[in-house]
């Protein structure tokens, strides 16, 4: 058996005028995240743990945002394409964890739906995906709602 | 062999008129970390690992801090409860690895007291766990000691 | 088989004055990074993800930033010495994937010598070591860039 660790880490601003996409999910709230694509931290953050797992470079290289090919893009379309390459090296994921770092809205109520979202891009159970949740307690940007953050490990199986 | 990655991520803030507790270890110090429970960051850090690792949930949905059950709880009873959690499902760790971030005091004098206390919660060895530090060199909430964070990964394996 | 994860987070202050080694590559930019080593950020926090899968402790109790032995050292040397621990307990490296949080410069077309000069120290393959990179959207210390940061995971296997 051969094994591969990945993790990622991503930020975003939280501005006026934006959707709030995390996880694949449209989120009802006051700001979204800007960016050049729909600005998902949380799909980000997995891409990255996908891409780094097989030292694949990380989305900035492949998914550039000075391109226009990727404004507004789903990001789901940039975790489909990452998890190609995984698949085209022959590894599998066992399992992800990432934590999501927001002061608010609360992501609880989307959580399954974000596992779901998930799981089928990349045709595992959606227990092995796992979505976690934590505000930093009014500090820093986050806490001060400016901007929200994730971070993601992945756990590689070659085929 | 079927094995598990889980990550963690904790923030609290360091107020007067609180106790700091890290690593189940209670820490001399005009500040300690405020929270609903005994606040411990990295206690609360590899609750998270482990949940995460099994897709769980997160220490907020089981132990929620509205609930008056984990009022000023010690979190060597929520990690207890989370370790039982991850041997429900079969599995058990195979290591911890944590970075406290916090400007002041020094953890290092306790360090091997938290590890002894955490291993002996899992009943694991204390080679098994690993527990690091580091300053944010005086830069942000951490640095400027209004608060202090902890990540952790764990490595899990079925039994 | 026998697996270990690891994983080490680490920051340091850019100042003017100061050379900027990332990754073991001298960086071209106004500021560089304060510290009492080189003060390489994505090397430390590799050395800690080392340290902390086999618990050997971290790159504080190592290599303490009070003793004259490592003022101005080269932080490959301590990657080196870390690694050299990991192999006296019988472990080698299966990949290590490491984000670094900076707002500028560019780092991109730094990595594949980075990557180089950390697969040479360790005796790995380049496609084992991978390095990433982030900004943090004009967000907190490193997006005022006055500081950056670097977190790394390691996956360890006995041999
Ligand atoms: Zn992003
Ligand atoms: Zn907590
Ligand atoms: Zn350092």
């Amino acid at each position: 058996m051969s094994f591969r660790i990945g993790q990622g880490i991503d930020f975003h601003q939280l501005v006026a005028g934006r959707d709030l996409w995390i996880g694949g999910v449209k989120i009802p709230h006051e700001k979204g995240a800007l960016g050049h694509s729909d600005a998902d931290v949380l799909l980000h953050a997995i891409c990255d743990a996908l891409l780094g797992a097989l030292a694949l470079g990380d989305i900035g290289t492949h998914f550039p945002d000075t391109s226009a090919d990727f404004k507004d893009i789903d990001s789901k379309i940039l975790l489909e394409r990452s998890y190609q390459l995984v698949q085209q090296k022959g590894y599998r994921v066992i399992n992800i964890d990432a934590t999501l770092l927001l002061e608010r809205p609360k992501i609880k109520p989307y959580v399954t739906a974000m596992r779901e979202v998930i799981a089928a891009i990349m045709g595992i159970g959606t227990e092995d995906v796992s979505i976690k949740a934590t505000t930093m307690e009014t500090m820093g940007f986050v806490g001060r709602q400016e901007g929200l953050s994730a971070h993601a490990v992945a756990l590689l199986e070659k085929l």
